[in-house]
């Protein structure tokens, strides 16, 4: 169904994902704070007013876009089929690296919004980081942990997000330069560092 | 020589050195930002007039005094006549959680300060990441490196660097709750995690 004005009428909720959309798009290529009201006017021709209606201020809408590509991150490197544990561990971690290269700006100004002073962008992002290691515990599960040498206690849940720190340092620095090291060099590298952190 | 007031009257690089002194130790259980000029006249009776002589503006002297805390930092993680380059490492990482136990709140605000927006405070912060990492190098020499299974190269110092994230992460996450983790462990853990990360 039309408009006379040609544009499709939508449900609240898809204009509401469709503004996400936008904003996950805008900021591939443009930092947090680049992604202003005017320029979603410029980019898209939405209003203020509409803006507001939806998300209630710019501010809200950035943490709904950061929300999203947390989202997005999470979904892009969940676990295949794959037996290997490190062999599974460097897929995930290849399409997080990926997901960095596709949008090497916008993710950099997230994390540097989250690790400043901007709270409610790194209660996200540490809830974020929370997801993705617990998920390395969860698939797992105890007998296989085990067998691999790891005990699942709040020592290893410590230093396993110190391996994340790692991963997010190690990968954002190579998506800009990568220092001579191949793809598959990198991604073997900070999967086999893994094991050797956690397990005695 | 005293004035008639009862001062010391001091050389300027001594008064300069004393005023960095008291920011150093504010620093140690306050965030930077709270270094202000009414703490710094509450606290020990410095003008803004003085301050504004020495340092030019209170952010010139907050970048003052996170220049003297990483020279801290240097000085206290340097090597000792340690054989065993693990346990050397051990050591250094037990100094510098120990700083970072007796400085948490300025630590972790400096920290914040460089990852967030503040570019001058990032470009210390990486500079002075860079010196404790490349003192690894420095320390060790090409040969001893090679016995190690070291090879000095872009790639590894991007390795390394992602370690020091890791440390760091580890180490002030540790100090704000020790998650059933004892010192020892954490500084065997963090610095066997080195040649794991690094070396084929």
């Amino acid at each position: 169904m039309t408009t006379t004005t040609g544009r499709v009428r939508m449900s609240p909720e898809s204009r509401r994902e469709q503004l996400l959309d936008l904003g996950a798009r805008l900021l591939s290529t443009r930092t947090l704070d680049e992604i202003s009201i005017e320029l979603l006017a410029e980019e898209a021709g939405i209003s203020r007013g509409l803006l507001y209606h939806y998300f209630g201020s710019l501010q809200e809408f950035h943490v709904a876009v950061v929300r999203q590509a947390v989202q997005d991150i999470f979904a892009i490197t969940a676990p295949r089929d794959i037996d290997d544990p490190v062999e599974q561990l460097a897929v995930s971690l290849g399409a997080y690296a990926d997901y960095v290269s596709a949008n090497y700006t916008g993710y950099v100004s997230l994390i540097r919004a989250a690790a400043g002073g901007n709270e409610e962008l790194r209660e996200i992002y540490l809830e974020a980081r929370r997801a993705l290691t617990g998920r390395i515990f969860e698939i797992a599960g105890p007998d296989d942990l085990a067998a691999l040498g790891f005990v699942d206690s709040a020592a290893t849940r410590l230093l396993v997000d110190g391996w994340a720190a790692m991963v997010e340092n190690v990968v954002v620095a190579w998506v800009a330069d990568p220092h001579g090291l191949s793809r598959d060099d990198l991604l073997r590298r900070l999967a086999l560092a893994l094991p050797a952190v956690v397990v005695d």
